[in-house]
């Protein structure tokens, strides 16, 4: 069954406080987050508080190392291929930099790709003199994987794409990129960051090496969260290129040791609180059931799609074949920030992509700033018609 | 005045609901949070979850922006030397992981060197040819200046010190040493973990370049908590070993540029309630003033090194002429993480130091294990007395 009974729906929107206050259909930004997470994060803190920060963390040590038993099944990894991290930035930057690249070796990347990601690529392409190479994508925007695998040579040191970008609502091909870097044993990094939450993921499918995410997004879990995945068989020769105690504990004079697992990533210091919250999280998607969560979004986008298609003025700028709870449009004649804040104002959260979150995709299709609309399974069909009322008064 | 009135000690008091709970000692590992630090980050959280993550930081904007400020009147600095992070670990590699070293240039440290700072410097020196060295001691067990001052010629790139050790209770004379740097025109990474909230810091007086400080101990603020300062001088030519949009935004075709502040090392995404901690943390610290919280820790730690000292049995393992409030000690015949968990079990949280923590100075002396007693101002004599009784009867 891939559909959540009304009944179900109910509690999960009573779990969710916010509903009573805004129509949030800003989950590409940051969801909100289920009751039992929050109070995971809060009973978590109030402990800490009451008995000290060490001494909650000792009483509380199963539970907390359980956090990356819980992210391993949501990914579908084992535990020892799972490092926590402070946010995804910080999760991939770990992943990217540790890479070794020599001059001329390529990192293959795609149209919509996050700029974030972008810049790190430019940094060390210009401190290695690797160069960086924009896959072409197919006729509907995608990633076009037939393109990816002419450009595969020995040169290809790293393909790094982004699952679902920022914007443009496609779904990259990923598990077919994959194919492609299994094949040829190219290191394969994929950014999942707006995927993890939305859709099930399984690593061995998708046949990354790395996977980052954040916690923040589809996921439900607090800011402050994000983890990297690291495939067993690369983690033996991957050394992170910065370092502490926890991941490469001091074993003898002037000698530290890399730990075995994917936690050589971590540092010791962490915030528990909000780790806890990252795993109550992963197991409340869990429950409900990925491939019924993807289902459900898949339905409310595609309504919004459609009932901002038949708004005049209105123009839904998404791409791909495959697409995903994000959706981007604009307004002719419309300032995106001023409409955005007018929605705001009637309580209806959305966002705005300036065109330097995926600079090449905006540059190539001339886009300004977009509005974003993201739904997840807890929004509602009212919620949808009054965001796309709202959308209408405005075009009218 | 220097010190605390007892009506004052009250209020602090009243203001950290732990101490009902437990008396607690292990400050230097994580500090009871004060109530308005803890609601200051719940009440955000819960603001978070009734109108959205990207939502309330909208609206908070202005007293997000403030930390900045709030840390940077708490060092001395400028706002612009500025950067927040998700612990001091991430801070102190940003700064360390950013600067450059050719073959048989020199980083001099201390013999209490934190282990998690000695790792790094052994990799970058495998990595570079860069040679860490160890910067003698005075008689007193303290970074000797004069003995640095011998070491200094045109090879020396980083001096790159630890102000207060995790444990050995002693001050290192910081700002001497930032004399021998600043007059050699040699770079100055400070960490000062244990120094920030337990005593004044004025970056000027200091003559570091980089200081890097942890929220979660004596500066009473949430886990999750950190910061870089990056002297104004400096920062112009510090490009950040690993960059994202916030700190290297896109500016044209292929191209970033680096942010002008020290925020060029920070991610776009943030734990905003934790940092709107820190900063509340900062506020409730200055409020005290440094100088009187100083003065008390000062008392307190005097109080139980004297106590430790007349009780048969157990070694007071403090080195150093300028102390501060950490405590550390062995007890003869008794094995340190036993006696910690006696001590727990009794209420009294203290922590216990492995050798691995300071492993130059453990193994030059031959440290086993050894307890960490850690006062903060909150702390009152009574409970001093209940610890030194505690220990009192197991070594009788």
């Amino acid at each position: 069954m891939t559909e959540i009974p009304q009944t179900e729906l109910d509690r999960l929107r009573q779990e969710t406080p916010g509903v009573q206050n805004r129509i949030h259909l800003n989950n590409a930004g940051a969801a909100l987050v289920p009751r039992p997470v929050f109070d995971t994060v809060v009973e978590y803190l109030e402990r800490e508080n009451s008995i000290g920060g060490y001494e909650a963390h000792a009483e509380n040590i199963a539970r907390i190392e359980g956090v990356h038993d819980s992210i391993a099944r949501l990914v579908g990894a084992g535990r020892e291929e799972i490092s926590l991290a402070e946010n995804a930035t910080l999760a991939w930057q770990r992943a990217f930099y540790s890479l070794h690249f020599k001059p001329g070796e390529r990192i293959l990347t795609t149209t919509t790709e996050f700029a974030a990601n972008y810049v790190a690529y430019l940094q060390v392409s210009q401190r290695t003199g690797a160069r960086v190479e924009v896959i072409p994508d197919d006729a509907s925007g995608a990633l076009d994987p037939e393109a990816l695998e002419r450009m595969i040579d020995g040169s290809v040191r790293l393909i790094s794409i982004t699952w679902i970008p920022s914007n443009g609502g496609l779904v990259n091909p990923a598990a077919e990129v994959g194919k492609i870097a299994r094949r040829n044993g190219i290191t394969y990094l994929l950014d999942a960051c707006q995927a993890v939450g939305q859709m099930p993921i399984d690593v061995a499918e998708l046949g990354c090496d790395l996977l980052t995410a954040t916690g923040r997004k589809f996921l439900r879990a607090p800011r402050g969260t994000g983890f990297l995945y690291v495939r067993r068989d690369l983690l033996r020769d991957l050394e992170p290129a910065f370092i502490d105690l926890f991941g490469a504990p001091w074993v003898g004079p002037e000698r530290y040791q890399l730990r075995n697992d994917a936690r050589r990533f971590e540092t010791w210091e962490a915030n528990y609180s909000t780790r806890l919250g990252l795993g109550a999280a992963a197991d409340y998607a869990m429950d409900i059931g990925l491939e019924r969560i993807r289902s459900r979004c898949s339905v409310l986008a595609g309504q919004i799609r459609e009932g901002l298609g038949d708004i005049p003025g209105v123009r839904v700028r998404d791409i791909g074949r495959d697409q995903a709870s994000i959706v981007s449009f604009t307004m002719d004649g419309k300032d995106a920030r001023k409409e955005m804040k007018r929605l705001t104002d009637k309580g209806i959260n959305i966002s705005v992509s300036p065109p330097s979150t995926t600079p090449l995709d905006a540059s190539h299709r001339g886009l300004p700033d977009i509005l974003r609309v993201s739904p997840h399974y807890y929004n509602d069909a009212s919620e949808i018609s009054q965001f796309l009322d709202a959308v209408r008064e405005s075009s009218g």
